[in-house]
């Protein structure tokens, strides 16, 4: 889990701490214009987009604690758990390509059904 | 990605690669008697609860892609996309911990919308 000899790891770690740090312009700084997103519900292209799926996502969010975080020059993986207004315990993985400290790609793993659930439960 | 280095990392993908290929049995000599596995649906508790996890999930599967896999003495993550007979892609990410070769702890994050969508559909 040293993030020193590791740029993508370096990248993706200042990434994650800026979004659950409720600093999404700050997160915003790590992601390329370009970013391909493969999400639970389909691929996203872009910055606008990726900001759209992360922006409420940040808003419901109350904790996070990182589980694991490993990387390469050009590759990072974080496990982390979350907590959310919805859902105490929603816990994620981000596989992310990095070029020039910016991530370029991404794939993004976590579980969709309590929140589909805790939905239809507000009505 | 390489695994020489890291003693956790050869039993996760010793573990991947064992029930990618339908061998149950094998994959399952990896696993600690007394694993905690944190699923989707809750905690894991033992051999025979994780075995009664991961059975029906090898059933229907029809393919598997590693896209990530990185670690160091006593934790691993790897991130791969599956082919399964109800939904034709299924990301995952586990991140274990290993001690003496066997996995003793497992974080298993993959998205149960689609899976219970299908279950739905069908009737």
């Amino acid at each position: 889990m040293t993030e020193a000899g590791s740029p993508a790891l370096r990248t993706a770690l200042a990434y994650f701490r800026a979004w659950t740090s409720h600093d999404l312009d700050r997160a915003m700084s790590y992601i390329d214009d370009d970013i391909v997103c493969h999400a639970p519900a389909g691929v996203l292209k872009g910055a606008d987009a990726y900001r759209g799926f992360m922006a409420p996502f940040v808003q419901i969010l109350t904790g996070s604690e990182l589980l694991a975080a490993f990387g390469d020059d050009t590759t990072a993986v974080i496990v982390y758990d979350t907590r959310t207004v919805p859902v105490p315990s929603a816990p994620a993985a981000e596989c992310v390509t990095v070029v020039n400290g910016k991530i370029t790609g991404s794939r993004f793993i976590f579980d969709r059904l309590p929140f589909d659930t805790a939905r239809k439960t507000q009505g």
